[in-house]
């Protein structure tokens, strides 16, 4: 078999995993967790299962490094997309709910169980989320400079926005109410409403 | 000994091993944490622990039951002593965030861990949360009807208000960048403008 061949399988391998950690995680939450449910449900043995990963601690971390770079990667590029301050947060609090609703299950697993990172892992982790954080501050910044936003205290405002995004990984569930380009759709228009655009 | 200073002394016991469940709970999770966890950090044995609370998850159940009955009396208390929609939205959302972030701890053990109670509990304790959901609906409908709020979705809106104190259990420490005080005034403030009072 060619050698690209086999980084494929092992990749392949390797993202069957993370699959199955982020089920484990969402469902009995990191410390109820055994490497064993993992392994099993992505259909091979304990000891297959580190020949690709050191351990249940370095799934987590790939899992959460994974969802909070590509939260960061969209906050970006719809700042990016636009000079208006009123467009960019539209888009921003749009494309955040839309993430942690259809990306519910994994949103979950990042934003609740990192205190079962390692001190390490947990320091990168926090240094991705501070760079989220900052987004935000800035955009909400930007918003209130230029006029088009107005609020008291934009970093208590950037931290409500984001808590909104986040905390839809905890109450949506797919069987809901609306669909999550419902949420998207009014939680962006309630986000303009906050910073009183 | 009377049986009034037996009583009481159970009270006590009872009232500091729900105390230290609250803890490690918090900590380690529901699945992460042992009985021997809990009874030791309230200074007992495991059997000891056994006379008082007949389970790990019976502990859970009482710590849910009595912080799901604290919400939703504060909410019923806020609304009840006003006729104004703006009034009682302000203090609702208000003294929700209040409660949330002094009782940061046992709240995030009530909201994150509900997928571990057992399957009466969890009707049991839904049954409470649907109240509280209740309460926040009616209360924006009752403004929108009134012609005090505007917004399209009176239902997302609740979600949305009470999402964003819930989330605060989630994020607010003790040695951040503002007090509970602060939070819960600028969140009530903010509250307003989602409805377009």
């Amino acid at each position: 078999m060619s050698e690209t061949a086999d980084m494929s399988r092992a990749e392949t391998t390797r993202s069957r995993l993370l699959e199955a950690a982020v089920q484990a995680f969402a469902e009995k939450g990191f410390h109820g967790t055994t490497t064993r449910d993992i392994a099993s449900a992505a259909g091979m043995s304990p000891a297959a299962l580190y020949v690709h990963h050191k351990s249940k601690e370095e799934l987590l971390y790939l899992i959460s490094k994974d969802g909070h770079e590509a939260t960061l990667a969209l906050m970006r590029a719809a700042i990016a997309a636009t000079d208006s301050p009123v467009e960019a947060l539209h888009q921003v609090v749009h494309d955040f709910a839309l993430h942690h609703t259809r990306g519910h299950t994994g949103a979950r697993v990042v934003n609740y169980e990192l205190a079962a990172l390692s001190p390490e892992h947990l320091i990168e982790i926090r240094g991705i989320r501070h760079q989220i954080e900052e987004e935000m501050r800035a955009l909400v910044q930007h918003g209130v400079k230029t006029g088009a936003f107005d609020t008291d205290d934009p970093y208590m405002t950037a931290a409500a926005l984001l808590s909104l995004g986040i905390d839809l990984a905890r109450w949506y569930h797919d069987s809901g109410r609306w669909s999550p380009e419902q949420i998207a759709d009014q939680y962006a228009g309630m986000a303009l409403r906050i910073v009183g655009a």
